[in-house]
């Protein structure tokens, strides 16, 4: 069946996202070493971040406020605050990066948005999204954004029903297994694995837990379109 | 002309929220008072909010980092981070407060929704807001809810648009005038203001500012419904 409404994820699909956390989160083991040599601080960077997903959402303020919160408890808060202050700056320097597409998005948009529809379809911080989203030059693309805290069976749902489209013409294309795949096919609808060179140890999944049939795995956007025509 | 699409604000409309931050920030002026008695506390946190809300956007995050900061700027980074520990669990806190309805609220929309599609149109961290929903008890009354990252014309028009609503047969109901009455009224809209006992700064605009029709004031939401039906 033909696919007339194409859902994009935005980070590590359309722009890079995954490998600005990891060089932050870099900087952020160097500057922790320094004060606790011995310390596991990736393990309990993780830990605290998944202790405060469902307080905080995802996104760069709570990695911001997670990292903090990491840096008191490893040092058993002898970190001065001028090294917290840098933990901020990191934060604000983050949220105010130009947005960097990946290779070969823009032309495979503007081929896309002459024959489908165009959702974005992204999940975390509401402001952060939209910032990123209007500093890619991309908007005018798409003809509707949707910005979602989670992406569940639930969200999907909402979404497909709120915008009266048929799961059969829907394809979800996104670099997560776990946010853009198996979600989507839990629903009856068609989905598009782009993976990205790094993936956040959250968004695993064991590739044995999908369906076989119902997605598709590209190795670049550019591939998109001679995909969806063939479906 | 009859009135069919009723959209409601959240904070300080349905819910409390200025109050909690009014709460959290006489903490933090008392705990920065004991390192900087003669700093000016209020303003110089106003000041890094401002600064930050391009960056970081509304909400409790935000208010969180925002107020890190100007505890490292006033005591030029003497502060313990035992302190700016005591800042994070604050921020925690309110994330995790239960939402705690205004008076006359449940009742009040219990009504409105047998006469009218109901839209909660809020802004802020998207993340929190649609925790606060899901914990009020309120989410089955709606029709609809729109989380923007600031109320303004095009954000109110994307809204009425995407929902295909006219403006004549929309109100929009809350308690701040620059974001809930002005830009809904400059669309063509009516509106109603619900005015809370305390408001932000950020949020105050000069009366004058305002049209002479096309809004109306109330004391309390238990008078919506028989303003409505006189509209």
């Amino acid at each position: 069946m033909p696919i007339t409404v194409v859902g994009l994820d935005g980070d590590d699909t359309l722009w890079h996202n995954e490998t600005r956390f990891n060089i932050t989160q870099g900087k952020f083991r160097e500057l922790l070493n320094r004060h606790v040599p011995d310390a596991d601080i990736d393990k309990h960077l993780f830990q605290t971040e998944m202790r405060n997903l469902g307080i905080y959402g995802y996104g760069i303020k709570s990695f911001t406020l997670s990292m903090i919160e990491t840096a008191i408890q490893l040092t058993e808060a002898r970190i001065p605050a001028t090294d917290l202050d840098v933990i901020l700056g990191w934060g604000r320097q983050m949220l105010m990066q130009p947005t960097e597409l990946l290779e070969g998005v823009e032309p495979a948009l503007h081929e896309l948005t002459q024959r489908y529809d165009l959702l974005l379809i992204t999940k975390g911080d509401l402001f952060d999204q939209e910032s990123k989203l209007s500093r890619s030059g991309l908007a005018d693309l798409f003809l509707g954004v949707e910005i979602v805290s989670e992406k569940n069976v639930n969200s999907y749902k909402g979404i497909l029903k709120r915008r009266a489209i048929k799961t059969d013409d829907f394809v979800m294309v996104g670099n997560s297994l776990r946010s853009d795949i198996l979600p989507v096919l839990e629903l009856g609808a068609r989905a598009v694995h782009i993976p990205y060179h790094v993936t956040w140890h959250h968004e695993q999944v064991p590739e044995e837990s999908l369906p076989r049939s119902g997605w598709y795995r590209l190795e670049k956007i550019a591939e998109l379109s001679p995909l969806l025509a063939s479906l």
